[in-house]
C-alpha cells in the first residue's frame, strides 16, 4: 500500500493513492496505520480516490474528479476537515492528478474549490458561516459559530495565561482568541472528544468570523490566525463565505510494509 | 533521503541507511525527522553505516561491519537502545545487507552481539548487568541495577493500581515490578529525562535481575516481562550476561522529501 505523510500546520495525516477504488480499508486498519507507536501515526487518513467510484461521493462525479475518504486516526468517518483538504490537495498537484490552479473537490460536505499551487499557502472556500445566539462558555458569553461543524468563541486577554484548557462545554469546539494587532488574532482550541490540538481550521474561520463581529471590522480582509502549529489566513467574505489559507506539506513518501499489514 | 519507520515493543525509530558514511546528520534534521506533528516521528534516528566509515566506529571495524549511530529524537547522542538495536537488525536482515543468523553490531556502548531471523524474537546479549547497594526511591529501597545506565527496580503488588508515575529520583530510570506468575513480570518504567515510556530494553533485563535475586530463582531462566507495549522475554544467565529478546517489526520504507529537508 503506497502513502505519502503530509501536515497542514501540524495537523498531521497519512495520503493513501487509490485511482482504482480498490483498496480496502476497515476501521482497524486505519487504527494501525495512525497509532503513532506501532503504525506510521496520524490525526487521520486521506483515501485518494475518484469521485464515480465511491458512494458517498458518486453525486458529485460531475463536477469533481476526486472524492476525500477522510478517516479520524479512530477509524470513525469525518465530513471535512479544513487542514486535511489542503493536503490532499497539494497532495493531487505534487503527483501530477491534477493540474494547479483550481480544483474542485469532493468530501462529505460537499464540493469544496481549493486554489493550489506547487509552492505557498492552499486556498480552501469552507463554505457559510452561520451566526447563532451566543453560547455560555466557563460563565463567559461565546460567540456560536457553525461551519459545518458547531463551534464557540471566547475573546481573551492572552491565550498564554490560560494554562491547561478545559472549558465546562464539551458538546462544542472551543476556540480562545487573543487580539494581537490589526487583522492579527491569537488562538488556542479544544475540540470537542479530542482535547487541545495544534490547528483546527474551522475554529480558526469561526475565531475570524467573531472577531470581525465583536470589532466591528469590515469584512473581505484576510486576518492571520496564529495557532500553536503556525499561521492560519481567514477571510470572512462579503457573500457570507470563509476562505482559509494555509501551508500544507508533503514530508515523505513510500510504502506500508505488507507483512505488517497482514499481521492482525 | 531513503527510510525504514519500525519499532520494538512499541519503542519506535526512523532507520536511515547510509552504506556510504555520507548522510550528514545534524542535530536538527533528526528533530525535525523525529517531530510526531510536522515530521515521520519517532523516538530516534538509527543511521546505518559501515563501523569502518565513523570515528565511533571505526576501532569496531574488524569485528562489526556495521555500526548503529543512535540518535534520540532531541538530537542527543545515546550508547545503546536495547529495543532499537532489534530493529537495526531486523532491518539489516530484510533489506539484504546481512545474512540471518548471529551478527555483531557496533554500538557506542560496545560491539553487540545479536541472533536475527526473519520472523520471531530478535535476541540481543546486553551484557552484564552489574548490581550495587539498594536506593531509596519512594521511600523504600529498590534494587540498584546498571545496564550500562543506572537501574532502581521497586517490586509492587500491581502496577495498574500505581497511577501516574513520578518517583522522587529523577537521576535514575525507575522500574516498578510486579510478579504475576513464575518468570513471569509486569513491568512499568520512569525514565529520567522523559517519564514514563511503553517499554525499555535495558529496564527490563535490571526488572528481571531484580526479581531473580529477590525471590532466589535459578539463573539461566527465561522470563516473560509485559510492558505496556508488549512483551519481552529477558534471560539472566549464570555467566552473568543478561540477554533481551523481543519482537522488532517494519512498518514502512520509502523517502523524505527533499524540499521538506532543505526547508529550514
Amino acid at each position: 500500500m503506497r502513502f505519502v505523510k503530509g501536515h497542514g500546520t501540524e495537523n498531521d495525516f497519512v495520503v493513501l493513492p487509490d485511482p482504482d477504488g480498490r483498496l480496502e480499508l476497515p476501521d482497524d486498519a486505519v487504527r494501525r496505520i495512525c497509532d503513532r507507536r506501532s503504525g506510521l501515526g496520524a490525526d487521520g487518513v486521506l483515501r485518494v480516490v475518484p469521485a464515480a467510484l465511491v458512494e458517498d461521493g458518486a453525486r458529485y462525479a460531475e463536477e469533481a474528479r476526486w472524492f476525500m475518504d477522510y478517516r479520524n486516526a479512530d477509524g470513525s468517518i469525518a465530513e471535512m476537515c479544513g487542514n486535511g483538504v489542503r493536503v490532499y490537495a497539494r497532495y493531487l498537484v505534487e503527483s501530477g492528478l491534477s493540474r494547479p490552479g483550481r480544483l474542485r473537490l469532493a468530501t462529505r460536505g460537499g464540493v469544496k474549490v481549493v486554489d493550489v499551487e506547487h509552492d505557498g499557502d492552499v486556498v480552501v472556500d469552507m463554505g457559510l458561516a452561520v451566526v447563532g445566539e451566543d453560547v455560555p462558555v466557563d460563565g463567559e458569553k461565546a460567540t456560536a459559530v457553525d461551519m459545518g461543524n458547531p463551534h464557540a468563541v471566547l475573546a481573551v486577554p492572552s491565550v498564554e495565561a490560560l494554562g491547561v484548557l478545559g472549558p465546562d462545554r464539551k458538546d462544542l469546539n472551543v476556540e480562545y482568541v487573543e487580539e494581537v494587532g490589526p487583522a492579527h488574532v491569537r488562538m488556542r482550541v479544544h475540540e470537542r472528544g479530542v482535547g487541545e490540538t495544534r490547528s483546527c481550521g474551522t475554529g480558526a474561520c469561526a475565531a475570524v468570523v467573531a472577531t470581525v463581529l465583536r470589532t466591528g471590522d469590515e469584512r473581505d480582509r484576510p486576518y492571520a490566525v496564529d495557532v500553536p502549529g503556525g499561521r492560519l489566513t481567514v477571510t470572512w467574505r462579503s457573500d457570507g463565505h470563509v476562505l482559509l489559507a494555509g501551508p500544507a506539506v508533503l514530508v515523505a513518501s513510500g510504502e506500508l510494509s505488507a507483512a505488517w499489514l497482514e499481521r492482525p
